[in-house]
This record gives structure tokens, sequence and C-alpha cells, in this order.
């Protein structure tokens, strides 16, 4: 393509994105104009991809960071023939494709959801990992950004660790457009202050003044993919709503169709139907290894002290010498959540993020799409700091195993920072995600093998302290499932737990036989989706039941028992022991007991809802 | 001090960090003992601040950023008189205010909770903001951060803040010990790479070779105190585990007391009691504003349409005009929040954080430690990206509101990326928070008032899309209740909804009623706390109880519910709709209906309920 032609396919991509939002009557048309030049040479001349083999492993990646210049990228699948133009039209219908904010669930060239700003290039960087660290098929990685969300830390802790990791497979094009959605960005028009920061976290650097200069963006695009061991940035002047007076460089449309589409198609140069030929790649090997042999899981004796982090740990490693697909990630506390047992054992797929729990859950999306199955660990306090990640690799259907240690406050003396205490209702709301608590060493084993193989965002929860192994190594736990422990025809009370607390239900178990109140008690180690059958049998036999949780008492393990009664038949009479007060510092015994958590605690509220038919 | 002095006082500080860690049996000594210097040149002569008067106005504000040294500055608490040695050994022990990482619920001198590493710099930039726009009574900010934290985004976002707002009075001093948890961090002891971060957002840098050189960091201390027009950072180099050469720049010594600490404490020439005289703040005023006038919230006719994000900004504002204690924040996005109607009538307190959610969050504690009332927003969706610090302000007992709008799939055609559903889980499982859900304008300004005075983490969900008004402009809404807006001796069931849901139960109710079935209508308005007695009192009068929300079925509204029936008493038949399905662009109504939470789908699971005591 000439650079005429080049101009004329940016115009075109105006055009499209136009009428799409016309069509829509909502998106983002203003910000997909300003992007034109740089969509339109990237994809005609230095993007590599085969549109009908979107998982071809030589394929290059795109990610529109910027997710609402949505119709801009739909726009370049029409001109790459990849959709129609009629489809191009059902942007944001019912039951379309084309969302508001692409999505991989819908669209296979999609690499990642994308709509929450500072997103896509976290991910573009795992992606890029992915490919320098363990595909090696040469493909490289395009991230489109928008100038607005650079403001969002995500953003530098991307930066911070592509820079560290050298990812000169990588190249982040920011469309510096000066216009939020509210008004002017911090830095307006000033690419220095883009630079200077790019620069100071070891990035190449390359300034267009004018980003709808087709020819100056692909000597920048030339200049990225010259550039060796560093990741490039390639910073574009460019303008809001560029190619129509009405729009171009103007405050307040951001999000809105234009007012007079007719018109601007009009001044647009009227619609075209020019075609991209985009360059295919070179064939390229699935970089996959075979499953390197049997799954060797560790096991623990009966009765033994173990924590379960630690069966995290040494499971995880296990997993990964019998399956060359899994891969690990974790924020510089490997040495407590006890990933340092896989990096010891497969550096090579050990992915270091430092203390940057969003950038690690990136990259934990971006290893996911090029097919790795990866485990990301950090505190249970900590993963909410990636909340929205995780909300959004959910939206992006990404399969992950998320692993959060030091839950509760079961974990002692560091106080509540450190504690997870909300990390169940946190996981249990995202969409279609798994919520595993296991409360022993060989459960723990078979539950981090176990989760490998499940959709969507898997969650195993993991405790600091030792408890004594109540399963044998054989047993299984499959998922949806509990384990009734206690059972007899006199059972009075059931009692609820998972993790820590099932010791101390036993416990309580045991004190309440020995007044004559017999209780039934079951582990509720698969917390979504929670055993409904199991339970409701134990609350019909035994008239009453008490859940025991070290998490807050909103959205735990308590609320994922009453799902189980939420199904229009009456139920039978319920108590909820849960972490109510703000913990300080103290041992993990008093922790339990202060909370009303422990075996005492757990055998007082029994006798009183068992004899007096109310809660503590 | 002399200089010898303050070298003592710095062996002082360690071996008192060593002798509470020793006493604990665990905490962070090595890392206190790397900024020992750091914090005794301070606290001697820089630092202004009277331990009498915690909350004197004049003074300057420290925040521990890396906030497992705490040993460290209970030992400053200590050598400045606030505590006695007998308490610095009570550290971390059950009902000590010495905790593992400091918070202001226990301990005067604390301003903010901290233990989440890189929320401390972000806190200190809100309390900045508040000094240089606010309180104007000449205080300086100075945070001790640790460099491991450098790697969190968040730290980023407050470098870009406090660049951007020109933040003189604030000192960021990094103490660069090279060793993380695990190992080294990413840059070891490279000040250089920190300078060139800092630098390129607009910070003032000074480097200092060895920061256990007293005199070296005294006059950084200067060149930070003499800078105009410009935040400082001090970056030094350390060692952690400095003094003690079984520790001194070792691996594999994080957060653990010393193997010998005896030896240890000899090594460092002994127990001292040298004493610290912190220089007082001069006389200054509080400088909080009396209330200004009376409180004239918007009025809303009933009927009309209305959308309750408009009512939050215009009752915002006006509640801006009548109490000049509150304050505003927004992450770009006020336009659509309608943040923007209190920034307009009041620009001086509104704080604009750009796309960066973490900072909003962080400039709202800053503001609230300072004793301003503030009111962050963004959307709904976006609130999960500050998670982890809308947890830890909990920790600190911070009173915040916070305001997401855009709830739910009934924002329309966006998709998912824009959809709050899962902050309802989030905001209720924040120990000790408040979570309101207006359903229409008048309900909306109401609240607006009420949770500015009340205690801790206060959310209010807000709505895209226009509603009838359904209360009159003098109706209260006590925090805690709800409101029965249907009821009849022959209700069969109960309806509980809140927000555009519970639009949806009305007219649900009004079909039901034309096919002989009466219905209850609950607007639970307060999610958390709930009104137990009055759904106690639906439920068992109408037998069965339907609850409807635009949010993912786990942790909201339904769960809320539940929470009313966990008093050990017999619970009548629930059925609960929600959000289970992923979904994608459309219409609002095509959304709700899509979803099976509009009213079509509420009156055939009631039907379902009522007649066959079953779920859909």
């Amino acid at each position: 393509m000439s650079d005429h032609q080049l101009s004329e396919l940016a115009q075109q991509l105006r055009v499209d994105s136009v009428r799409a939002a016309a069509a829509a009557g909502s998106g983002h048309p203003t910000s997909s104009m300003s992007a034109a030049e740089l969509a339109a040479v990237l994809f005609a001349r230095h993007f590599r991809y085969d549109f009908e083999r979107p998982d071809h492993p030589g394929n290059d990646r795109f990610v529109l960071s910027k997710g609402h210049a949505s119709p801009l990228m739909y726009s370049v699948y029409k001109a790459a023939g990849a959709i129609t133009d009629e489809e191009l039209l059902t942007f944001r219908e019912l039951g379309s494709r084309l969302e508001g904010h692409p999505t991989p669930q819908r669209l296979p060239w999609v690499e990642t959801a994308t709509g929450s700003l500072g997103q896509g290039l976290p991910v573009g960087v795992g992606i890029a990992l992915s490919g320098k660290r363990l595909d090696r098929t040469g493909y490289r990685v395009w991230v489109l950004c928008g100038d607005s969300e650079l403001a969002e830390g995500s953003i530098w802790e991307a930066a911070e660790q592509a820079g560290f990791e050298d990812l000169d497979n990588l190249t982040a094009i920011v469309d510096v457009n000066r216009l939020g959605q509210r008004g002017e960005t911090r830095h307006g028009h000033d690419l220095d202050a883009y630079a200077r920061r790019f620069r100071a976290f070891g990035w190449h650097v390359v300034e267009v003044g004018d980003g709808h200069d087709v020819d100056a963006v692909d000597r920048a695009y030339g200049e990225a993919l010259s550039t060796a061991g560093q990741p490039t940035v390639i910073l574009a002047r460019t303008l809001k709503g560029k190619g129509v007076a009405a729009t171009e460089d103007k405050e307040g449309l951001h999000g809105k169709p234009l007012k007079d589409a007719d018109e601007a198609i009009e001044e647009l140069g009227g619609i075209r139907d020019l075609r991209i030929e985009v360059h295919r790649p070179d064939e390229a090997q699935e970089p996959r290894p075979a499953s390197a042999g049997h799954l060797q899981l560790p096991r623990f004796e009966l009765g033994e002290e173990a924590a379960t982090r630690d069966a995290f740990g040494q499971a995880l490693a296990a997993l990964g010498s019998a399956r060359g697909d899994v891969v690990a990630l974790d924020g510089e506390v490997g040495d407590s959540t006890r990933a340092e047992y896989f990096a010891k054992e497969h550096p090579e797929r050990f992915f270091e993020a430092y203390i940057a729990e969003q950038q690690m859950v990136a990259n934990a999306v971006g290893l996911a799409s090029r097919g790795w199955v990866p485990y990301a660990s950090t505190f249970a306090a900590f993963l909410t700091r990636a909340h929205d990640f995780v909300r959004m690799a959910a939206v992006s259907g990404a399969g992950l195993n998320l692993v959060g240690s030091h839950a509760g406050v079961a974990i002692g003396q560091d106080g509540p920072s450190q504690m997870g205490l909300e990390d169940l209702a946190m996981l249990r709301s995202v969409h279609g995600s798994t919520v595993l608590y296991p409360c022993d060493a060989n459960q723990t084993a078979k539950l981090v093998a176990t989760m490998a193989d499940l959709d969507g965002i898997r969650y195993l929860r993991t405790s600091r302290g030792k408890n004594k192994v109540i399963y044998g190594p054989d047993e299984e736990f499959p998922v949806g499932g509990a384990k009734v422990l206690r059972s007899s025809d006199s059972d009075r009370i059931t009692l609820v737990a998972a993790g820590v607390t099932l010791h101390e239900a036993l416990a309580a178990a045991d004190a309440l036989e020995g007044e004559g109140i017999r209780a039934r008690v079951i582990d509720l180690y698969s917390v979504k989706p929670v055993d409904r059958d199991t339970l409701r049998e134990a609350a019909e036999q035994t008239g009453c039941l008490l859940t025991v949780e070290d998490h807050h008492e909103e959205g735990g393990l308590g609320d994922a028992v009453l799902d189980a009664f939420t199904d229009g038949r009456p139920v039978p009479r319920l108590v909820r022991l849960a972490v109510r007060t703000m913990p300080g510092s103290a041992s993990p015994e008093e922790q339990l007991h202060a909370a009303g958590i422990d075996a005492g605690s757990i055998a007082a509220a029994a006798r009183l809802l068992v004899e007096h038919a109310v809660a503590p």
C-alpha cells in the first residue's frame, strides 16, 4: 500500500467508526478517529497475522488497551475481511459479537478483554513474556494505549516488568490525543512528559510529532522493529475526533456518536471499501511441551502436622514436573506462599512480578491467553490489589489459578493488614469462579492438581500455620463436593467449616459429644460451587446448622452455605460464626478465640442453638 | 544533638528494635535497622510534632509506608518519651497498642494504617494535598518507604499526583536496603534507577550514597526543606540488618527476630536511653471552616424521571455549600458520576485523581485523616481497582464516603467491563462498612447527606439511567432501615429489591396483583446494615421471600437479606434472582431481561415460588 492509500485507509477506518457508532447510537468514535493512521499503518504494513487461524503460534498479538476505541478495531477487522460491513453495523446490538468493549469470549482475534483502562498494556506484557521466555515463535506484541490510561499505576508496573525483562518483542503505541473523558489529561500534548517516564523505566522511546502522518508513523514502527534489548513505546501526537471539523480536538465529545454522521462521512471523503492484506506469519510450531511425566503429588501421613501453604508449594512443583504447560507467578513473597518450591525446580517457567500484584495477574492472563496454565500466588489479603484485573480476566474467560496464602486471623501476630478476611467474598463474586479452601495437606495437594483443568478463575485459599493431616493421600475431593466427617442418626446440629476452622469444629464436636450433643461435621472445601445436597440433607436431618469461618461474615463460607437454601424450600435454623471485630496482633490461638471461631466458641454457640434456638 | 549523639541514637533505635522483636518472637528488626539513621536524624533534627497533642493542626505528619518496620517506629516513640520501655516490650502481644503493623486505631501518632506495601506514600500524598490546598498550617509530610514497595503501581500514581500538584511540603525517604522479602529487589542498590523514575515524574531527587552517615542524611533533609515547587525524594543507600555482622546485608532474614539478640545488642553497643526532644510546631489554627449554611438538598417531584447519579451530584454540591468540611474526589469520570456538579461549585475542595482509582482513595484517606469529609466517586466497577486501599482504610478506621456509579447490567450497551456487578460484595465485606443503594432521586439526596456523619467506610451505589421518583422529598431514610412499599394482610410473597430492580419489583407486584397474587414489596436501600426485623416479619407473614438484584448472586443484596435469617429461628422459603450470566452489549431493558431480573422474570419466579414452592 502506498502512503496515499494508507491515508485513504485511515479515512475509511474513521468513516466506518462513525458509521458503527451511528448505527448503535452509542460508542466512542472520536477516540477511534485519533488513532486511525496508527492502526492503518500497523495492520497494512507491519502486523503479521492469519485471521483464519487466530491460534496460529506465529501470529503477532494486538491488544486494544484503550478498549473503548472498539469501532476502530472492528473497522480494521472489516478492512481485513474478517467481518462484513453488515456485521460492523451490528455494533453494540444484543447478541452481536461486536461489543462496546472487545472480548475474546466473542471474537477470536481479541487477545484479552479491555475496557477497564490500564489493563491492556499489562496483559500485553504478559503475552510478550510468554513470547520471549516460553513460546519463542518470533511473534511480536503490539498494544494500542490511550494517553489518559497512563495515569493508572498498573501501566507503570507493566513498564517496569517489560523494561526489566528486556521485552524487545513488545511495542506500546500511545495515541496521545490530549483529551480524556471529562477534559484534558494531566500532560495534554506534552509527549516529552511521557517520554521521560518511559525512558526512566528502560524503554526505547519514539516520538511522533504528527500521528496522522502515515510516513512518520511507518518509520516509528520500523524503529520499533529494529530495536533490540528493550521494549519500544511510540508516543504519537494525535487529535481526538480527527478529520471532522465539528469534533477535531474538541472537548465534551467523549463516548458520543457524531451529531451529524452523514455530514461527517462526507467530510471524511465518503464510504470506501479498501482492503488490507495483512501479512501472514511464518509457519511456527506450537511451543507447548508434551506432558513430561506421571504426576507424583506429595503425600502426607495421617496425623502429621503440615501447613496447607507448604502442601501447595510442593504440589505445584510436582505438577510442574508432570505437566510442561504449568507456569507459576508470585509477587515477591514466594518464600511465604511457597511458590518458591516451583521456582527452584522450574525456574524457566517461574515469573517474578516483585511487589506488583496487578502485573502478576496480568502476566497470568497473558500467559493463559497463549495456552499456558498459570498459578499466581500472593497473600490472600494482597490479591485484593488485583481485584479489577481478576474481574476483567473473568470477562476475558481466562483460565487462571489464583492462590492466596496467610488467610484469616489465624496468621497471628502480623495483624490485620496481612490477614485475608475478604478474599472469599471477592473471589466468590467473580463470574464463573471456583473457590476452594482446603484444611489439610493431602486435600490441598489434590485440589492443586484438580484446579489446573477447570474453566475460568480458580481460587485456592491456603493457611500459614500447621494443622493435622486428616485425610489419606489417596482421598478424592471433587469440585462441588463436601466431606461429612462426623455423622450419626442422633446428630442434633451440623457444623460447617473449612480450612483452619474445620479443625476447630472437629474439636468442638468432640467436646459436645462429651456433653451428649452429637454434631455432624461437614468440611466445605469447595466453597463455590457448593454441595447443596449434602448441606440440605444435613440441615434437615439435624435440624440446625452452624457455619464457622476465618473470614468476615459477608460473602464468605456462611453465605456460600446459605446459597444452598435458596431453592424455595423451607430452611432449618441457621447460625453463623465469623470474624466480626477488627483484629490486632496476637498469637494464632488468641486470634481464633478473640474472633469467636475457636472450638470453645463453636461449642458454646452450638449449645445455644440446640438448646435455646438462638444465636450467640 | 551532635552527629555523634545522632549515631548513638540510631544504635539505640536498632537495639530497641532488636529487643522488641526478641520479646515478641516475631517482627521485622532487620528492616528497622537499615533505616535507623534516617529516623534518628529526622526525628531529632527536622520533624516538628507535639506528642501530647497529636491533633495539633501544625504538627508535621509522618507515615511509615514500610509498615513492617514498626519496631523502628515504636523505638522512636520510646526515645521521644511517648511510650515507656515496658510498653515497647509488649510489641505484638494481645491487647498491646504496638501491633505488627501500626494503626491509628490504637496509636494516636499514627496517621494511617500501613502494612500493605505501596500505600503509605499515596496516603502521604493525600495528607500533603490537604496541607497544601486546604489546611495551610505549614506542616510537612514525611513518608518512609521501602525500596521493594516501589514496584507497586500505586507508588507511581502517587508520584504523578505529587509531582503534578507541586507538593513541596512532601518528602519521601526511601530506605534502599537492596533486599526484599525473598531476595534482592529489581534494582538492588542502583539508586540512579530510582532517581530516573522519580525525576521523570517531576520530583526533586537527593541521593545519599551512605544512608548510615548522619551528616549526609542531615544534609539531605535540609535540601528537602529548602526545595520549593516540587516534592523531594531522598534515596538512601542502606544495609538491611545494619550494625550486626550476622544480619548486615544478608538474605533470608526478612521478618525474623535476630537469632542471638543478646549478642547483637552487645555488638550494637548495648542498651542506651537517649531521649529525642522533638521540635514543637508553631501554634496554628484548626483550618476547618465553620458550617457554611443550611442544607438545601435538591428536591424531585413524585413521578419525575431522574437518575440517582444526577441526584448524587446535586446533593453533593448542596452538601458542599452547607458544610465547609466536605471535599470531593473523582477519577476523571466526574461528568459521568456527576461529581462535576460539586467541582463546578466548589473547585477549591475538589480533587481530581485522573484515572488512578488507588490514588483517589488514598487522597481521600489522607484528607479524612486531617478531618475532612471526603466523597470519592468513580464507576462502581472501577472501585475494585482500589479494593486493597479500601480494606486498609477500614484498618485505619478512616471515615470515607465512596460512590460507585453505573452499577449493574442496567447501564446497557457499554458491556461488562463497565458494569459494577461485584461492588456490593466487595463493600459489604469491608469491616464496619455501610452500604446504601437508593432507587430514586430524593432517597439518594437524603442518603448522601446522611452518610457524611457515619463512621468507617460508607458506600453509595448509583445508577446510570433514569427511574421514576417514588418518594417525596421529605421522606426520611434511616441507615439500617427499609421501606415497605406494598403490603396487605393477604400477601403471599415478599419481593425484596433496591435500586433499579426495585422498580421492576413494583411492576411485577402490579402484574401479580392482576392475577390475584398479592405481593409485599420491600425497598432494601440499606444493604448493610440490613433491617432484620422488617425482613423477618415480612417473611413470616407472607411465607416466602424473593430477592432481586442487579449484581452477581454472591455477596450482594440476596446475601444481605439472608443475613437477617441467621438468628437461629426457622427460615421461610427463599429464592434469589441475580445476574448469573456474562452480559454483552444490549439496551438496558434487554440487559435486565437477559439477566432475568426484570419485572416479567420477577413475576414468573414469584408465581413458581408461591404456587409450586420451587426456584426458577
